[in-house]
């Protein structure tokens, strides 16, 4: 297969980008309400490729939100069933001005793909069809193939669980195969075995009942801002922990051993904070860089807003002032729980000058993954084959909730065979996909399947 | 002169605020470059007026930033000479959405003038054009009057200084008569005798060169937002004292008997408090609500943005945060002095793990006059014979930075004669002016200048 395989790649790469961008183009942001005809055109576009490139059928499912695209190639119900898990939707762009070229055109520079996408995961999603479309056109598929593919991951698939219940045959299948994660550096292949759970909320702080001149009230009414600094500026103390009352109750401490292990990953930690411009890093005390995002909760400021954002100077004492708050959560620690701790916690500590709500936007569970499965076992051989080297089993800091909603719904285990780079900016200006992993990835996928099927055998 | 004035006021009402709403209609807002030519049209529009009016001349003057217009009736250089002064730019409208009316288009509703610049300052300086036009007309004008009416005051009257400096001669006079804050209420007239200062400034704090995925990099980089709210927590501590280093070296501490006189003020904190929607009000412990705001300065950030701030659950963690922060001043506080105080403070508590930059906006002095004046004294009889009360004399929390700047430059002390209430909501959506207030100062204003230059002679 490996040198088939590359001819084939040579030859059909230039069709395949041409196909991605088409989808890349489809501005499917899903957190927007105004882009919810794109979802649809995104649907479309993704039946229509899966069909061409050799599935028996293909179809566009309605959900409670936006909706989602089942395919098959079912060769033989004796071999094992490979359903391979992709999002279309993307995160919102701004800021705008910070994009060198606009997100929805796709463009190569210096040997990337530049667009919104073009690595989450509309990059690493096409990948499988095109490997897909190579098995099958070469008669080499191995084993049957299902996609399912929808179009909420980055807003939490608050719909995703009950498409599974309500398609639990049509989904069944022995592994699930994601690439929706990165690999440590392009010359060090890893496979994520870990992701951390999230718990995301929306909190709104209101003073007075309307805007008032900070002249004439400054000093004697609370200022919303100043309040909802002061309680966001609370939620974590000086060693950098998290001080949600109970907010590490279920969370795992590593053995020496394992926390031994993990720090075998290469890192250069001087080379980290050349790349982000950071004279230190920071974080919770007493765990390595890699620690604190792969086995360690952590506490973001998605966002924050409220007064004059605008330029000048306005002399308002604002009547509310907002923020987006999101915990990264580890394996063990439930993310409804989370959540309602930290309402608990921080209404409990709002003063009695301002009223404080929380509002939940959304969640979902971390997983941990064992490396002595098959599906491991055949990623990793696979990996080797292609960079002729062993990947490295990493935890990452990244959430995919829907991980174990695959496991608790429809019982399968998931590989996450992701192709992405650190520096491909996801969810930031400027994401972009090497063509180099791009193609790797191509090449990738087909000796998994090939490896998973014998090794089921 | 009281029952004619009566007569003539309820004759030209309504011609007057057809005047005053073409004035309002013309978007004057200082602190954006959008509306530069809108400045020049509110010039022209004043300049006619004045000359309307009676002005003997009346001109357009160039400044480094949006012009000023002055002009002037001299009848005899033996008789005292009043200085007008008032502004006609506007704060910025946002948000938009909380008008109840638009902004720029006034309208009267339950008795009151709906608009931006309804009362600041529009609706206020244009009592001063209504009542010099009955001064002129019926030949009852009983001494010089000038009139400075700047484009800047909402932006710290950058330009002012050095326009005063440019025209001394021109401006000269024996008293600057402002019309530019507000009473105790519609039954409690009151003279502002003391404002604060002001010291304005905007932070930004950088964290890692572009934005993360919180995921990937949550717990391990250094959040702006996170540590801004931090910073900003840290800037007043649990007894609401500002903790910026030798903030309060050049603070007044009035003697308990001040604080009674000024005790005697009527307030009633717990319609105060509804009024507001406020279960509570904050403040510096030890001092009430009313010293809170005029003796005692104050911290409140009047904007702040970072990170995704639009509808959805962006995952993201920003590469920068900001606050728009200022902080009112008393008496004898420098404001340069407090600016450079803060940054130094601001950038000695900023962590390692981040950049700080505080930028200066504006700011100003502030400023207390005695009661034992000629202008004091002839204020307060016409207040009195208005309102058939006598007006009570108030510190109040609002700035006028160029108060004190037009004793330094002109050698003119000022008596602020202001009308506006306290619901003018003035900087907020549906600023207001009631027309009894706007009235009842056309009536007084004329009788000032009767006291004013019998007690003179």
């Amino acid at each position: 297969m490996k040198e088939d395989l590359k001819q084939y790649i040579e030859e059909n790469k230039d069709r395949w980008l041409e196909e991605l961008f088409e989808l890349i183009r489809i501005p499917s942001i899903s957190s927007k309400e105004a882009h919810k005809d794109d979802m649809y055109t995104a649907c479309d576009w993704i039946k229509a490729s899966l069909l061409e490139k050799g599935a028996d059928k293909a179809e566009v499912y309605e959900t409670e939100g936006h909706p989602a695209i089942y395919g098959e190639k079912m060769i033989d119900p004796s071999l094992p069933t490979v359903l391979v898990y992709g999002h279309y939707d993307v995160q919102p762009v701004e800021p705008l001005d910070l994009w060198k070229s606009k997100p929805f055109e796709p463009e190569i520079r210096d040997g990337k793909i530049y667009a919104r996408g073009a690595d989450d995961d509309k990059g690493q999603m096409f990948m499988h069809f095109a490997a897909f479309e190579y098995l099958v056109k070469t008669n080499q598929l191995p084993c049957n193939v299902k996609f399912m593919i929808e179009g909420e991951e980055e807003i939490g698939s608050p719909s995703l669980g009950k498409f599974m219940e309500d398609h639990r045959d049509m989904l069944a299948g022995d592994v699930i195969l994601v690439s929706d994660t990165s690999m440590l550096s392009a010359e060090n292949p890893s496979i994520t075995t870990g992701l951390r759970g999230l718990s995301y909320v929306e909190v709104h702080v209101t003073g007075p009942n309307r805007d008032l001149h900070s002249g004439l009230y400054g000093g004697a009414v609370a200022n919303p801002i100043n309040e909802l600094c002061k309680l966001i500026g609370s939620l974590t103390d000086e060693n950098g922990k998290i001080t949600v009352k109970g907010f590490y109750d279920d969370v795992e401490e590593l053995s020496e051993e394992e926390r031994k292990e993990m720090g075998r990953a290469p890192f250069d930690l001087e080379a980290y904070k050349k790349s982000l411009d950071l004279k230190e890093v920071a974080g919770e005390k007493g765990y390595s860089t890699l620690e604190r995002v792969g086995i360690r909760p952590s506490l973001d400021v998605n966002g924050i807003w409220g007064g004059h954002t605008d330029k000048g100077a306005k002399t308002v004492l604002p009547s509310t002032a907002h923020a987006k708050i999101s915990m990264r959560l580890v394996p063990h620690q439930d993310s409804k729980k989370i959540t309602q701790l930290f309402k608990d916690h921080f209404l409990s500590i709002a003063p009695d000058c301002v009223k404080v709500e929380v509002e939940f936007l959304h969640g979902g569970e971390g997983y941990v993954s064992p490396t002595n499965t098959t599906e491991y076992q055949a990623a990793s051989k696979a990996y080797e084959l292609t960079y002729n080297k062993k990947p490295i089993p990493v935890r990452s800091g990244g959430s995919i909730p829907i991980i174990s909603l695959f496991e608790k719904i429809l019982g399968i285990k998931s590989i996450l065979m992701g192709f992405g780079l650190e520096s491909d900016a996801i969810h930031s200006p400027n994401e972009n996909y090497p063509l180099t992993q791009f193609f790797r990835g191509i090449e990738t996928i087909p000796h998994f399947y090939q490896f998973y099927t014998e090794m089921k055998k």
